[in-house]
């Protein structure tokens, strides 16, 4: 599923590129997703080296990241922006706390590739930075955000219906079902504490 | 030039890759895109250490590039290897003359980014698969190649008359006109035999 997603965030973050107001914002953007590319290429020689063929792991997830990336296609360089801070942020957190149920060698391997903080930070800045200039534009990412949050949980939702394994995982890692609704509510904590923090009411 | 094409370049293999016929050859092209972000950063780097600014000295490619690739926008991962083989080959075929031109530093550091050979390997055999499975395909892309060199010709053509600094360091590098002429029917040579070796009349 992190495999997949790495290959999906590349292809978003390059067409996000697209939307950049100029060529040092577009470069830098470009230079992010070249580095999901390089998360990719480590996911998959991992998953070889598990017996895996990386296609046909990654499989199951092609159609819920599609449909969730279709569903939030961003209009604008600020949807681009607060749908990577946003997003991609809440599925690090949920990544990060699957990554504790894994042996350790895999534990670390998925905790390294995941987002580094640089472009939550660039993401961040240049929102908090447009609220700034033009105050309207809160309301608009605000609704944005949620529209973001309520795709992402429907496609959650069905990838854990469908894949029993990782549900598995997650339940028996967390102990019990209270366990995975004190994870849930960690995961929400922390995305209302991004959304305060670039001045977007939750 | 370089600099931007690198860009550019990225942008184009990223969006060439959600018209990979299955996951393992996007996952090829993706890395092959990132490859360019990597050569972008040298150069940009570069021109820094130069005392210019990227987004200044990139901006009078940006018309002719854009005008390129919407001219030319492939249609299926045919065309866009296609694309790659032909186009991307004349163009590293003219940058590696002009690198010649250049002092020993930056000669070498342009022949460095320029793109290996995997890529054109990659796009070759997948072409002559194709060609194979189904001979028809050999005229269709035939005429695309033609379309391709016809379009970069004019776009050359515009760079040339517009950047006096580009044509004099050609001009003064080759010594004389009939050199450049020269360097042309070289550039010319080399695409009829890249057109031959994957099967397509020129």
């Amino acid at each position: 599923m992190l495999a997949y997603g790495e290959l999906v965030a590349f292809d978003h973050m390059a067409a996000d590129a697209r939307l950049a107001p100029d060529l040092h914002r577009r470069a830098v953007l470009c230079e992010m997703a070249a580095g999901e590319i390089a998360n990719y290429r480590r996911l998959a020689d991992r998953i070889v080296a598990l017996g895996g063929e990386p296609e046909a792991v990654m499989a199951p997830f092609v159609e819920p990241l599609a449909e969730y990336h279709e569903t939030t296609e961003p209009r604008d360089w600020l949807e681009a922006l607060a749908k990577a801070y946003i997003g991609e942020s809440i599925a690090d957190d949920f990544y990060r706390e699957v990554a504790a149920f894994l042996a350790p060698g895999d534990r670390e391997l998925v905790l390294e590739v995941l987002h580094d903080d640089r472009y939550a930070e660039f993401a961040a800045a240049e929102i908090k930075a447009a609220i700034e200039v033009d105050p309207k534009v809160a309301n608009r990412l605000a609704l944005w955000a949620r529209r973001l949050v309520g795709e992402a949980l429907s496609q959650a939702q069905r990838v854990a219906a469908e894949r029993a394994s990782l549900t598995d995982l997650i339940v028996s890692g967390s102990g019990d079902l209270a366990a995975v609704a004190a994870m849930l509510k960690r995961l929400t904590t922390a995305h209302g504490a991004r959304m305060s923090a670039v001045g977007l009411s939750n």
